[in-house]
């Protein structure tokens, strides 16, 4: 991950954000947040929160407890430790986009995506440095069933990467199997419990509800020790109010009703604040990326955020274009900007992102990839001002109206100074060309592909 | 301008940023900064600086003596009154790009510009509300003389804008043009004296250096009391050294010598420092633009600039690709974002530069607009919140699971809530559409004409 040494940017006054906290928890208290999985239902009433139906209701004190157990930075686990990752303070982590259902194919256009693409960007992921997790579900492989896939998916992660990573799981079941597969790559339950080895994505299905799908998802995380992202995903207007206070307000209980009940079923488990406040046009219904109020509310959350104590996860590169062309790039740029300057710690979706997350697109990728080669040295900041940098010799011998082409100095700062950026972007086949197999001990990939097999028999007998 | 509410990024700890002053102010007294105009050099003797040759060495008395009278902040006046802006403290102007030998031809490709493509440019100036000032020579009219092109040029911007400019004065007598135009346009130069109409820009020949033609454009702008951007354009490697530090250190002494000097002609002129420092790729001599070193070099030069207690020149949106094409959008807003996050109070070039400065596109400068928009919004950093703003009443309305596009306070916040952003760009032709003519009484057109044609006639007899 990188070290990010440039400061963040508040944009709210202590006041403004107090009072969104605290509309934050008025609405936990006075509207609550629905659960439809009653396994997180009996939690909540152990626990001495007010059901009416499957509404709960949250007060405060709770909700305090809670954030006090949710540590304000913790470790993911490579399967190479030397890509193992911090979450939290001056770290980010950086992922391309997920969850498209088409691939922009350079030669044969917009189509559904196969297992053999997954792979693709699996390996892409595995490949680039300024990936730090990698990510099953980048693309949804239409070939492969739909009640197995995710097992596919998981595999070709574990298998070919060795970075930390984010799982499919989308279901209370889904999200067991990426933590039982997780669990024979990594040395059993135990092991990962102790260290967490992935990072659980579960969206609220705004406003303030999460459904059986996501509740039980986020339930076989946290009963694994393994750190959940609450990831709302609003819309202005939409599935949030107009205007923005009122989406960070919604944006804050959504994440706190997420939180309590993964500390309710495993105290201590890591969490992650999520935000992404987009905004609908209401003159013609839909929905626009990388506008000034996303920018400002993605600055906003963070800064919340790290109120609250918590890890931040922004992002990423949003476009509605469906093209890598430049108003592609200039949307990807105008949201990405915000999610770096806003603190965040974790960035899902910060390349190859397209039309609104209905595309992935290769070649976006390999174009955002040199985007983020430049934001590596910018946030890192590393500007040494020493003898030796200030360069006053030099320019003693060159003085005024001279060239430093051929200077003493110049020559002897050849190497360490080569400009990062400015040139374009690789083509994406010589990204991927760069990816080395980083091998499986065998045994442990046989116990994959048996828990695979198993698992995909019991899906056949279901079906 | 915009009020930026969005805080600066400083990059350099104390520490570094002193030494950096400390090693400018070392390279003034020790090395010095050549002055090949024997006019500067007698105003720098009188003031007791040590000459050797052309080159003054400047004790950090006197730099120190001119830096305090030099404001923070001043206005400049608009023909329209209530187009002035103030240059300084949380103050941004912009304005697009200038001084290309090409145009883009969105129908015939890249060709040189005509009288037409400049007035063109002038009016799209004007009619764009993101551009703040506008600019005499965003494109070099190749259909005109050359020694007298400055005068149609700084005439179009008079005629057919009423912002405040800069004109294109690149030498003691162009400059003098400028400002007696200007002082015909804006009630004589007594007038423009107390409150300035112009922003002169002047860049030293990199390293320690200013020509006879900038040393006499930076006096005729001061004798008439009219501000003076003092710019170093350089690259790390060629004309300044290898690495930021030294860059920085030799930017800052190229400024400090120009507003020296300012300060001997006239004190009390505003001055505004300026800075971009680019990276040559020494593998193959190229310069590159849109850098991480860029960035950082940026940020640092604004943050020297409010330690000095300077405004602050920074921009734009640089990028060496030759189309407006998506490595152009990428390169141009990697610039883009450090310059605004600098606290640069204006920035020029902030739209249509191609080619590393060899080309100037219209269809770029309408992409550029869009992001503008944003920055505008962003900038301001306006998020309110309040009891309405909160939507309490319209998500205990909506509660768990509903959905906002009917709700009440959608409804009644319709209007207030468009989004800025996240819709691409309108063609160029529907910004131009919106230009209007802002007229000029008769008698200053007719004394404008007649010094436009006098100056002309001596120059064919000279020629």
């Amino acid at each position: 991950m990188w070290n990010v040494r440039l400061p963040r940017l508040d944009v709210l006054p202590d006041e403004r954000a107090d009072r969104i906290e605290r509309a934050a928890l008025k609405l936990l208290e006075e509207v609550g947040c629905r659960f439809a999985y009653p396994p997180a239902l009996r939690l909540f009433r152990q626990a001495g929160a007010e059901l009416e139906g499957d509404v709960v209701r949250l007060d405060r004190g709770l909700v305090a407890r809670s954030l006090e157990l949710a540590p304000p930075t913790f470790r993911v686990r490579g399967r190479d430790p030397a890509r193992s990752v911090e979450i939290g303070g001056e770290h980010v982590a950086i992922a391309p986009t997920g969850g498209a259902p088409f691939v922009l194919d350079p030669e044969r256009g917009r189509r559904p995506p196969t297992a053999e693409d997954h792979r693709t960007f699996v390996r892409l992921t595995q490949a680039v440095p300024q990936f730090h997790l990698n990510e099953a579900g980048i693309v949804e492989p239409d070939d492969l069933p739909v009640t197995t896939r995710h097992l596919d998916m998981d595999y070709d992660v574990l298998r070919w990467s060795d970075k930390p990573f984010f799982p499919v799981g989308a279901s209370a079941e889904s999200s067991r199997d990426s933590v039982e597969m997780a669990a024979i790559a990594f040395g059993g339950r135990e092991a990962i419990a102790r260290e967490p080895v992935l990072l659980g994505i579960v969206n609220p299905i705004s406003p303030l509800q999460y459904d059986e799908r996501m509740a039980g998802s986020l339930m076989s995380y946290a009963q694994a020790g393994q750190p959940v992202v609450l990831m709302p995903f609003v819309f202005t207007g939409g599935t949030a109010p107009l205007g923005l206070a009122g989406a960070l307000a919604q944006t804050t209980a959504e994440v706190l009703a997420g939180i309590t009940l993964v500390q309710l079923v495993r105290p201590g488990t890591p969490c992650v604040y999520g935000s992404s406040i987009s905004e609908l046009d209401l003159r013609d219904g839909r929905p626009r990326f990388a506008t000034a109020g996303h920018g400002l509310a993605m600055l906003a959350s963070g800064q919340i955020a790290r109120r609250l104590g918590l890890p931040f996860r922004g992002g990423g590169g949003f476009t509605a274009s469906p093209v890598p062309d430049a108003r592609a790039m200039q949307e990807s740029l105008m949201a990405l900007w915000p999610a770096l300057l806003s603190g965040a710690n974790v960035i899902l979706h910060a390349a190859g992102w397209l039309e609104g997350s209905l595309v992935t697109s290769i070649e976006k990728l390999a174009q955002d990839v040199a985007a983020l080669e430049v934001f590596e040295r910018l946030l890192e900041a590393d500007l040494p001002v020493d003898e030796e940098s200030l360069a006053l010799d030099a320019l003693r011998e060159v003085g005024p109206g001279g060239n430093f082409l051929g200077a003493a100095h110049t020559l002897r700062n050849l190497r360490r100074s080569s400009p990062v950026g400015g040139v374009g972007w690789r083509p994406w086949q010589d990204l991927l060309d760069a990816y080395e197999d980083p091998g499986i001990d065998s045994t442990v990939d046989d116990a994959l592909r048996d828990y695979l097999a198993r698992r995909k028999r019991e899906a056949r007998r279901a079906g």
